[in-house]
């Protein structure tokens, strides 16, 4: 199919007002007689407050409002963004806007509104907290033992997720070769360039609440909020302005109920935005999860059957935990066949900063496991790495495990195939590469995600397109870009389907509006491409068909004869014979009995394609220092039909920036006394500089999905799961030494080396 | 039909954030950077700019940007909102920006943007213009002058509208009795309670301009802002804010495109705020008319036809001149049946701020000018006032010849009736009332007025009603809600067909906006509860039946079987088995192939059917002073079906206001020598306080209209269209003297009297 639009690299709608400093973020929201807000936290890991005295504070000049526990509804909610039919993974509402009863460094206690963050924060000083402290628990390992503190009466394990189908006894039977390996990752910060959190609330005196909020659910935070405040969701109206990065991190609401709390008793505007510091250090991480994996293999590579275990660190609060230790067994069973799997995941409650979404989603994790694992057994078979994934793939017409959905197409091997050849896989591999003191080796590995969470979760999109009197046309969704431009590529479909120019679609990126927008259920999942492209094509097509009705009868032919492209409409026979978009839509207008031409679409994608991914990395290790260094890296991904080369590849680079990063450098510590976050500046925490990355090589392998509408499927998580153990594999080809125990740091290596 | 939300007293949305002052208006909007603007004005009825210097102004600290004739683009354009197929009444485009030819006392040389107000007015007083001043005509009489001065080269005649039909000169032979009588209107002042004009601008770095107006017509804005900054509409967004009222001032953009172009200039968000004295002296007031009639009748009072010239003031640009030129004739054959009509309208240039829009649009002038007639043939041919009127109404089923389409139904006589009934009309009509000195007197005249535009200009709206998860709506409209309450009607129709509680409709009146929004060709003619509700309706309905459908499945019924009312969708036959509108809404969005329930409409109304009413006036005259008191005032209207009684009647209450103020006190005094407003503020512009308003008796008269959704008509204007006739007639009927010179004011009535 040849589009005219689709597949263009077209900038970002919103690129050079971002790229000038124009565009306005929650920071720069203001409205007058706005307040300013600061938190004040509990200083212990788990403690009980006896007393809250904010007469001293209330004194001070400028301030407008203190609100403590007492000032809040008693309803317990769960600041993650589940719709209400996730059932698989249960939503555990255990969080309230302030405690009395901390459960980690940081858990906000009070907040204060102002006139200024400096009276807020002065104003918190001047709160006196009596806390009787009570015993903490860390870690999830320790928080497991039987004596350990217990965080709720039920015990620390929130959340048990097993996981079971076939005969694993069985099939670990008739095994030839079982490889058995245990695995950790580690927390890891999304690191946005605009901090999370921030927002402004304000109520009207009708009792509606507006809430900005740079959240990745513009919907769904309604549904939080409500719960959180105890209001019906009608009364709650949510805009998201521009967002400077999400990667799941926007995908619980931290702060906006409290927001929205202080706003309340202000009776004010109240603006809160979260320092750097705060933003690391309070909110939610990469949850790390400790792994145990068994694979079996027949004597030809084939994978009979898997056992996995994996305890997932929660932090105080439930939020996404649940959802991580259910998903992370599928992940990795939804990248190859397998006859019988026993999986187990655990959530554990700890006192340190609740851990939540990060792109991937558990998927990073499970990679980190089933990769290095296949690498392992490639090597005891003799069966090269390239050939034991393709074994065990799914092929067209399978029905894939983790969506009990068709794959529709697996572009898997040709992005083994095109990234071997990129790399130089068949030259470089089994040579002895670099010097003796810079060993180099090459490592693969390969990943499959989704294009949405259906049928798991709710995937409802909607889109609805107005023919503006010019023939310009209004797309009107509830998508919430975050940075990652599907705005644009949905203006894209929706130009496509039209037949206008791109620059005839306008679309906002900053005022996505719960009042005006059909429901979306959010940017997770990497779903917008399938599930918004899918409703704006169709909103579209309905626009088109109506435009080229009301052109028929202009040019006296019959609605079928016609077709349009960049804005005109033409007799297919006889192009010459047209009308512009502009001169048809007047029309309708404007004629005796006129109507405004729209189209609209609320819907479920009626698939939910996977992605597959091959990665490769050529590394050197250092064996003085330890350093591993990514020499080239190179991501074959099918992301089915591309709508926008230019955003695909920007998402596949952006993935191997965070990707590698987590393979190498990137570690929230926990401070192990506190549970409070060390490294709370990027300083400490160590993302990669453009100097320190790699030539990255992006290939796309364009295998067209059979129920979206242009064949796309999704990139926007896919750049960054099999990063880490193609990265581990290749150092294990350099040096021969694995490190299970993510990040690959030169003390690590060191300390392999010499146990060698 | 009994309806549940339909015709209950329902406050409007917006009604307590009004009274608290928390409601925002374009006053109230600031964006940080924001600079406000200031206008230097032609101190010159009529002159040529020689030179302007603004290199001193520039030097001003805090002054950012100045706009001069150069800086704006070269494309005139016509500032009222009329749609393109406006054919009857040509557009005439002849306006910019800024003018280097200024044509009135106040006409815009240049404009300036700065960090504040003050400085922006200094920055005014340091530029320097030099004139070269022409000769120049203030009033309409002296501008049709041969030898007077002219503003175009055209001639200062800028548009004739004559309107014929029938044999007049037969008409008029075949008449038993010929009134002839000569009548003038006086310019008035709308006196919105928030002064017009105010608008905020600011552009995006991709060109695209967002305006904040209160104006009654946002999507024609963009029309009008477009031409004016040669643009396309697409790059135009307007965001309607709360309004506080608008009676026609806001159906012209004084100043959006002057803000525009500062706010291009500047870089960053303008604010430019009319004083009330700005408001009052450059805001388009009610055209003065001169008319003069010949109204011919047989003896059986039988009109017969209508001989009717009228010359309309223009001021110095055509804006809305011409149609009002061309419409008040309609007004008056509109009224009665008559077999021929001689009409011509004149619409005249003079140099003084042109005038425009006021609730009514022509109608008051033409029925002071035949309801004084009516009285005087009445007396003439000895027949009773309320008799004569209704010998010569329109029926149900003739074609109205305002609209050429059907009256559908007439309460004339109803009103007539029962106002007479009200007022005492039989016991005191004839009798001497009063005293000697305060003799008193009833009088009483009848209007009719329209629905709506249709034909003569388009009638678009367009509404999007979409259920939220927890069964609670969202109304989204283009209506543009100047404070007469459409929006909250508008939510009745639309809570009343969707079958839930007026609760549980969220819609703004304070974010029209043109993004978002359906086309609505804005709010005027009245049109909004018979345009407006009829799409509001139908969009309801259509999700309504889509609920009903979702229901059935749930409850195993056919959806034929089901109706909603208060929220909950029960079995008609079976109301116990039911569910509630949030169950059904949240299974849709939640099942497996999840959809949001939604429904739209945008179209034409079927019909424009006219309201008629009948006021009556019993009033006292001081003849000693002149003061003409009015004792009482009834008010008998058939507006249709009654949506809202409350704001029903708070229509009339606020028509009878307008129309005894228009009646007796009110009058922009032109300066006769610089065209300026004398009277530019409101303690010597005088309308009436609360103290000198009479009992004023509304009586609603409720005949079904045919075409709209629920039988409603319209009420916006016809409240004070017959006021100041009656109360002339009123007077007469006290002390045997006319005064067809408005307003009747005490000098007036004493020269009447000592001249009698």
């Amino acid at each position: 199919m040849s589009f005219s639009v689709v597949g263009k690299d077209i900038k970002k709608v919103d690129g050079i007002a971002k790229a000038k400093g124009v565009a306005r973020y929650i920071g720069d929201i203001e409205f007058p007689g706005m307040l300013y807000a600061k938190i004040l936290r509990s200083p212990h890991p788990h403690a009980k407050v006896l007393s809250v005295d904010i007469s001293e504070a209330e004194k001070l000049d400028g301030v407008h409002a203190i609100v403590t526990p007492e000032h809040q509804p008693k309803t317990r909610y769960n600041m993650a963004g589940f719709p209400p039919n996730a059932e698989e993974f249960p939503l555990i509402e255990d969080q309230l806007i302030l405690t009395d009863h901390p459960m980690y460094v940081g858990d906000p206690i009070c907040a204060v509104a102002a006139d200024t963050e400096e009276i807020a924060e002065n104003a918190c000083k001047l709160i006196k907290v009596e806390y009787e402290i009570l015993p903490h628990v860390i870690f999830a390992e320790d928080a497991m033992k039987e004596d350990a503190p217990k965080l709720r009466e039920e015990g620390n394990v929130m959340f048990e997720a097993p996981i079971k189908f076939g005969d694993i006894d069985a099939a670990f039977a008739e095994s030839a070769l079982i490889v058995k390996e245990s695995y950790s990752t580690q927390k890891v910060y999304q690191a946005t360039i605009e901090p999370t959190s921030g927002c402004v609330a304000m109520w009207d005196d009708s009792g509606k609440l507006t809430v900005y909020s740079p959240t990745q659910m513009p919907h769904l935070a309604r549904k939080i909020i409500g719960t959180a405040l105890d209001m019906r969701l009608g009364d709650i109206r949510l805009i998201k302005p521009h967002v400077g990065g999400g990667f799941g991190a926007r995908l619980g609401l931290v702060i906006e109920p409290l927001t929205a709390l202080l706003a309340k008793h202000a009776g004010r505007p109240v603006k809160l935005i979260y320092t750097r510091e705060e933003a690391m250090a309070f909110s939610e991480h990469r949850h790390p999860c400790k792994m145990d994996m068994e694979l079996g293999f027949t004597k030809e590579g084939r994978i009979t059957g898997m056992r996995f275990t994996n305890i997932v660190e929660g932090g105080a609060y439930a939020t996404h935990t649940p959802s991580i230790a259910g998903i992370v067994g599928p992940w990795a069973f939804g990248m190859y066949k397998m006859q019988a799997v026993d999986y187990l995941g655990k959530a554990v409650l700890t006192n340190s900063m609740y851990n939540g979404a990060y792109r991937g989603y558990g998927n990073p994790q499970a990679s980190w496991a089933i990769e290095n694992t296949m690498d392992i057994a490639a090597e005891k078979l003799g069966i090269d790495d390239l050939e034991i994934r393709k074994i065990n793939g799914f092929g067209d017409d399978d029905i894939w495990p983790w969506s009990q959905l068709p794959v529709e197409s697996s572009g898997l091997n040709e992005c083994i195939d095109k990234g071997a050849e990129s790399i130089g896989w068949h030259e470089k591999r089994g040579k002895k590469l670099g010097t003796s003191t810079k060993p180099r080796g090459i490592g693969m590995a390969v990943s499959c995600h989704v294009s949405g969470a259906k049928p798991g979760l709710l995937e409802i999109s909607g889109a609805y397109v107005k023919i503006n009197e010019d023939g310009t046309a209004n797309l009107i969704i509830g998508n919430a870009d975050i940075g990652q431009g599907s705005t644009t590529a949905l203006a894209q479909i929706c130009a496509e389907e039209l037949g206008v120019k791109f620059e005839d679609i306008i679309v906002e990126t900053d005022a996505v509006d719960t009042n005006y927008t059909l429901f979306d259920i959010g940017s997770h999942a990497s779903r917008q491409m399938n599930s918004g492209g899918n409703v704006v094509a169709k909103a579209a097509r309905e626009a088109k068909g109506k435009m080229l009705e009301e052109a028929a009868v202009m040019l006296d032919v019959k609605a079928g004869d016609l077709d349009a492209k960049d804005g005109i409409i033409f007799v297919k026979d006889n192009p010459t014979k047209s009308l512009t978009y502009g001169e048809v839509s007047f029309e309708a207008h404007f004629k005796p009995e006129g109507t405004q031409i729209f189209g609209t679409s609320s819907e479920n994608p009626e698939g939910n394609p996977p992605v597959y991914a091959a990665q490769f990395a050529e590394v050197e290790v250092d064996t003085e220092t330890g350093v591993v260094s990514v020499i080239k890296f190179v991501a074959a991904h099918d992301t089915g039909v591309v709508i926008n080369p230019l955003n695909t590849t920007g998402q596949i680079d952006g993935g191997a920036h965070h990707g590698i990063g987590f393979a190498l450098t990137e570690e929230s510590v926990v401070n192990p006394e506190t549970g409070l976050l060390e490294n709370r500046d990027l300083a400490n925490y160590k993302i990669l500089t453009a100097m320190d990355m790699p030539e990255v090589v992006s290939i796309a392998v364009e295998t067209p999905a059979k129920t979206s509408s242009h064949g796309q499927k999704s990139v926007g998580e896919s750049g960054l799961i099999a990063t880490a153990p193609a990265i581990s594999n290749a150092v294990y080809n350099a040096i021969g030494v694995r490190i299970t125990d993510l990040p690959i740091t030169p003390d690590k290596v060191l300390a392999a080396l010499a146990k060698k």
